[in-house]
């Protein structure tokens, strides 16, 4: 298989490394072809997302991400920020559906901000719609003195992404919790009855909740384990998907997927974390376990992908990395990673 | 003074009734005029915000609200819901600025369902824009199958409630975290942009950071130490505003005040509980602190806002209610605050 790796900026490289040294332990004949995106790329082009990029991204099997953006690029035109350049990679996939997985591992308790009783036990799968919503539609009006941007949903937008989180609920404990904004939103109205109209059509067996975006926030920490899949909104998605991702106590550790019409994006969900890039500390498990979700959603892999969440599980019980009170460093947690690999 | 007091729907009542007891308490010449919103106006008069109530609340003093809302009412049309009415309350009375102090008070750390050591000390005062943003230009369009909500600001309205945020600041420790989604939404480009000009126009003296809304989210859980006065727009407001109110370990405690060109309005932040509504169960120490703290900012009272503070204090030290795993009913609640006020 042939897969497109993009390291992007600040510790995107670092991480992408480590995920591509155990991805290739696990499937030796796989194709790896490494570009870059974001910053670095409008640094090497003046894009951040070139032609060349997108072309090789879509002939792919699939495209590993590290993570894009850092103070450097923040001060350019919108067109050329590094930000820009990850939308259009979504949009050119056609990945509408980004799956979040926020897991606390039974005996890793103790390194949540939760009180353990409230993080045990915590097995949450957040699919945030990532095509549409408020981040595609907006500008500057009135001689610059006012602005906007549009939330808008098609019913068929809702639809095929509320099918991804029946779907993925029938695979887990047959639940879905459904967030939106419907006592204030003309656009989470018809986000409610579009899922509610998908679950009565095809998922009568899968249990539904619709909860106010607000109260969902609260109840992501009050009580994390009343969940079992998350659908919602691409800007509620962002939003409560890295609040849940503190429940297991890193963004460190949380990969993501974004699967739709074209080959599937895994990316870790942290950021370029620009403060330490380059120091060789980073935490790679993120874009490890990113890894393993491609091996499970795009390359048919389930088996390669259970030996890394396996391998990453031990890894963190036997010396973590500086960010989980652990001492190891990059190298170091990828080394023990591959010795795991049973 | 002249206090219209509008108890809503659900624990509305209960909660309301409870702080208008501690009220005339410490201040015997106030005039209540009790009058019907939400639910319970849509019941009694067809519409959720009658044309006689809106006269009442713009010629008082202050307006006291409990809350509204409930599953009877959520078939009705859009008009016709009890949010509606809230809506246009808070618009009448120009209400644009939402203050809500978010305090882990000394002592009470063991309600919080973050380890204690993250709870210690927290104390946040949100600023959340209330009239603009998302919530009021919205849509159904193509037969129904589309629907769309606007985000939209004025670099007015953003001055107006950001000079609120710098100013409280100035009361507190002299911080301000303006948050937005700037790498992504226009909008949010002219919040950060006009934000940033009020600081260096008029309020030098006070710090300021940008956060983005989906960080913010997790460092909220994280590191909810690190702020002081946080402001960002109506929805992000709406989200991060319940979020942070888990701090603490119960909404029942959070009251807010919304204030800005009429009468200011007061209203503890949780919902109307239709399941415990009736029972003489709720917490009444949310509404009983909005109580003071339209003592302080609407009726020039300090001194009698702060006694309102430390008896509702006492009061949940000796025996908080059920939400807090204390057993005083809403009544025995209230009589403990009565005699602790010194
Ligand atoms: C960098 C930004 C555009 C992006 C988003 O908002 O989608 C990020 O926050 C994420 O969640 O992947
Ligand atoms: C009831 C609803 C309209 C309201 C809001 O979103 O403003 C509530 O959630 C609040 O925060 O006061």
């Amino acid at each position: 298989p042939h897969v497109v790796v993009l390291p992007g900026d600040g510790i995107g490289p670092e991480v992408t490394q480590a995920a591509v040294t155990v991805l290739r332990e696990v499937l030796p004949d796989v194709r790896i072809e490494e570009l870059p995106i974001g910053g670095a790329a409008v640094d090497a082009s003046g894009s951040p997302f070139p032609a060349e990029v997108e072309a090789a991204a879509k002939r792919s099997d699939a495209v590993l991400l590290g993570t894009v953006g850092g103070p450097k690029w923040e001060g350019l035109p919108r067109a050329m920020r590094p930000e820009m350049g990850l939308l259009a990679l979504r949009k050119s996939l056609g990945a509408f559906a980004n799956l979040r997985p926020v897991r606390v591992l039974s005996g890793l308790e103790h390194l949540s901000p939760l009180r353990p009783e409230r993080a045990r036990g915590v097995d949450i799968l957040i699919v945030r719609e990532l095509l549409g919503g408020i981040y595609f539609d907006g500008g500057r009006e009135k001689r610059e003195e006012e602005a906007f941007n549009t939330m808008r949903y098609s019913k068929a937008e809702i639809e095929r992404v509320a099918k991804v989180a029946f779907w993925a609920a029938q695979q887990r404990r047959g639940h879905v919790t459904s967030v939106d904004k419907a006592n204030v939103l003309e656009v989470s109205e018809l986000w409610r009855e579009t899922v509610t109209g998908v679950r009565s059509a095809h998922y009568r067996d899968v249990g539904l909740r619709h909860e106010y975006v607000d109260s969902a926030a609260m109840l992501i920490v009050t009580d994390p384990a009343r969940y079992d899949v998350i659908v919602t909104e691409n800007l509620f998605g962002d939003i409560l998907s890295d609040l849940a991702a503190v429940i297991p106590g890193s963004l460190g550790l949380m990969p993501s997927a974004s699967l739709g019409d074209g080959p599937g994006l895994f990316e870790p969900i942290h950021g370029s974390a620009p403060d330490i890039a380059g120091q060789g500390v980073a935490n790679p498990a993120a874009a490890i376990l990113s890894a393993g979700m491609m091996l499970r959603h795009s390359l048919g892999r389930p088996g390669l992908a259970n030996r890394i969440d396996n391998a990453v599980n031990t890894a963190l019980r036997s010396n973590p990395t500086r960010d989980l009170g652990g001492s190891a460093n990059t190298e170091e947690f990828t080394a023990r990673v591959l010795e795991a690999l049973v």
